[in-house]
């Protein structure tokens, strides 16, 4: 890594941390500045606009998401024990100041048109595919039934997740952790092959 | 009515909307004066600060949503058909233009630790409790399982809702609604009494 790409990517690390308490609208290249050891005009080498910046926060924040969630979790054997790693993994994920970044950016951009709003949409699609797919992979292993609609699985796992991230944020209820992985549990058991 | 109290409620219904669009931090008395008949002074003598704004439009927004989501769904009959009625009216409510403002304020003031924080977590208790009620009517009137879990259910049901909310605004996704009733028909159906 040369110096400029390290400078980089320690603009991005304080930027993510930066967005994840103010959201992407309220990070400010002035705040970055007085943050790091650029100028703003050295922040503005290296993004162009606000808009850049806030591209390349949500790029690293995906990066981080790949290193702490999919790519451990795609370590895991295929089928259940992968999708029990990676639901772990997320709920850990979702567990830091400030909390998902994703989730907040989403609150913010969903009205919007522009850059950002398409980026968190096509993540958001890769993402619910990458479950999908690990979900299919333990149907091919035989630990998941063969009419499972995958799918139907990951929205209604990601929909676990935001309801754990809701509760456990603005309630700090102590049973959400519980919550959520009783519903896990539920719907695991659920996508197992019937018995008879 | 009066009229002081007709002027409330009409700048009220104009920064409520407003909120949905660019958020409750993003509200200020500036641009909710240029949208309104009052001047400056004269909103603040409605609310006295910004943040007694942004408690001012949540209550307001919890009003509507009894009014639109809650009080109907009391009016159908106890147990699944009021269940049934909670469900498509909250879906609607998430369909309006800027999504749900509860969403959206939950992103922006969860790591807060004021009063706006504290009227959100507070009515996001006394929701779940509603919806845990309205199961637990269904469990006396033997349209579910005497063993149920009303909060869990409640948890879940809130998954669902925040999945779809998610979906359909980021991803426009056609299929949302279809798999939010989905996650719905699903939950119902475990909730049954066993055939056996």
């Amino acid at each position: 890594m040369g110096k400029g790409e390290q400078t980089r990517t320690a603009v991005l690390e304080a930027a993510t941390t930066q967005a994840r308490a103010v959201g992407l609208r309220g990070l400010t290249i002035g705040v970055l500045a007085a943050r790091s050891d650029l100028s703003k005009s050295g922040l503005f080498a290296h993004f162009r606009s606000k808009e850049s910046l806030q591209l390349a926060v949500l790029d690293h924040a995906r990066d981080q998401f790949i290193d702490q969630v999919l790519r451990p979790a795609l370590r895991a054997p295929r089928g259940e024990p992968r999708l029990r790693e990676l639901f772990m993994r997320w709920l850990r994920w979702a567990d830091v100041p400030g909390g998902c970044l994703f989730v907040a950016a989403t609150a913010e951009f969903d009205d919007d048109n522009g850059p950002v709003h398409h980026r968190l949409a096509q993540d958001q699609r890769d993402w619910l595919d990458s479950i999908a797919q690990i979900i299919r992979g333990g149907v091919s292993e035989g630990h998941f039934r063969a009419d499972l609609d995958p799918e139907q699985c990951a929205f209604e796992l990601q929909g676990v997740l935001l309801s754990y991230h809701h509760a456990s944020r603005l309630m700090a209820a102590s049973q959400a952790r519980h919550r959520a992985t009783q519903a896990f549990e539920d719907l695991v058991a659920r996508a197992h092959p019937s018995p008879h």
